[in-house]
């Protein structure tokens, strides 16, 4: 039964899904477009329903990836409500609802306990595009975890899903308090590196090939004292110019490629 | 004297400079809040006018800022007017209009002709947020110009100076066609540097002491056949995950900071 118009109660009750207290309600979240869908089908994401709109198609394999999902609901819709769903400047004719996944800490401490872990930590992160691009490049330097202490953006917001590309759904994602995260980076012997200007130390002068978590600050203020006084490793980005700082989401892809270059090296001595 | 009024004929001219075709025809453009205008004061860049509302000033220093730009119209305006200008989620009470500026290519040229120029070229970008993040790192890392070649976003697109928290007015930029860019980088011997998943060289496997520009391509399609065939320096960077690229700004960003670091080691020797 193809959805023709726009005050059908679906497609309303996906468009309330763009506010996080519907999310946090339901418990679900929205996934839009091909490429994001793609990646949620290889990390065996189930979906709870999908909307698609063959007059938005970019490609071909659509139809291929809606019936690849099963146990989910295939809803097709006209245009117009299609629009309605979705986010985008440039639809692409795929939009679905998912249940939010939560993961448990003993998962993390499983990681926690593997030899030389790559955990990523963000601190009251605020923009959803910074998370979402921060979780791209954890995807491509295989961060083990990224732990988000204190969100000030929604880790399901439609957003970060979207600056991700679907990274969202490759890399382990844990929601926590900071002092249950120190507390547990602690306990597994993890070095916390944190980036300062108030130290000597730059950040490829020191050794990380062993398990590491690098700690980002918030955009508009850096790392919290609580973080600062728990980090054993302090280390500074050469800052040549004016200003003070960098982007949140470039400082984090700096480090996290200096622990990846650092690693290959050793790996080839 | 005060505006008290969102429909006076000057806070009308400042949003219409919201619009790109607006900005083109005046020749002007939007510097909003205090770290902005402080990065561009010191740039000695020169404002027509100064709109600010002290019931929106976040520190002490606001007034001093202001009445440091000489040959300027300082105008007072209560907070509903105010606020029909800003562009900003949290206004701290300054924006103001000044002419826009485009860089010569002699000045370039100039650059290029001195030792171990460090560029930076960005082909096609369309994300104010990226240009603006770009030009942090280019500030960062003592990048010497940045080449802006057939944006598809106006670089004085209000985002582009918010997101830059200042440094686009402490980083040289040119704006050109790439055909263009190519010949100046070709007649001046600079390497041309490109990012590419199709190569066996690593990025940091290069020497990058010399003069280069790191060419960055389109957030959608990455780097085009033009640049990509005329690149003397072909690199990749690992990505160890399932998504094929990183974000522009962050793959920027680390591309800017091998270079620093490899001239910061060489120093040592």
């Amino acid at each position: 039964m193809k959805i023709l118009s726009t005050k059908n109660e679906q497609i309303k009750h996906l468009v309330h899904l763009k506010d996080k207290r519907d999310r946090d309600r339901h418990q679900e979240y929205i996934i839009e477009g091909y490429r994001e869908l793609f990646h949620a089908k290889n990390a065996n994401i189930p979906l709870k329903k999908i909307f698609y709109c063959p007059e938005l198609f970019l490609g071909q394999n659509e139809m291929d990836l809606i019936h690849s999902f099963q146990n989910c609901e295939k809803i097709e819709c006209a245009d117009e409500p299609f629009m309605k769903m979705s986010y985008r400047d440039r639809p692409d004719g795929l939009i679905a609802i998912a249940s939010q996944m939560h993961r448990k800490r003993e998962e993390l401490e499983k990681i926690l306990d593997s030899k030389a872990p790559f955990i990523v930590v963000v601190e009251s992160i605020e923009k959803p595009g910074n998370l979402g691009s921060i979780l791209r490049s954890c995807d491509a330097t295989a961060v083990d975890a990224l732990i988000v202490c204190d969100p000030k953006t929604d880790i399901h917001n439609p957003n970060v899903i979207r600056s991700s590309v679907g990274a969202f759904f490759l890399v382990p994602i844990f929601e926590m308090e900071s002092h249950e995260a120190i507390r547990l980076l602690k306990e597994h012997h993890i070095s916390v590196l944190a980036t300062t200007p108030h130290t000597d130390t730059f950040y490829d002068d020191v050794d990380l090939r062993q398990g590491v978590a690098i700690v980002l600050g918030t955009e508009q203020l850096g790392l919290s004292d609580l973080w600062m006084g728990e980090a054993n490793l302090k280390v500074k980005m050469p800052m040549l110019g004016t200003i003070d700082s960098l982007n949140v989401s470039n400082a984090a892809s700096i480090m996290m490629y200096e622990v990846v270059r650092q690693r290959r090296h050793a790996s080839r001595l």
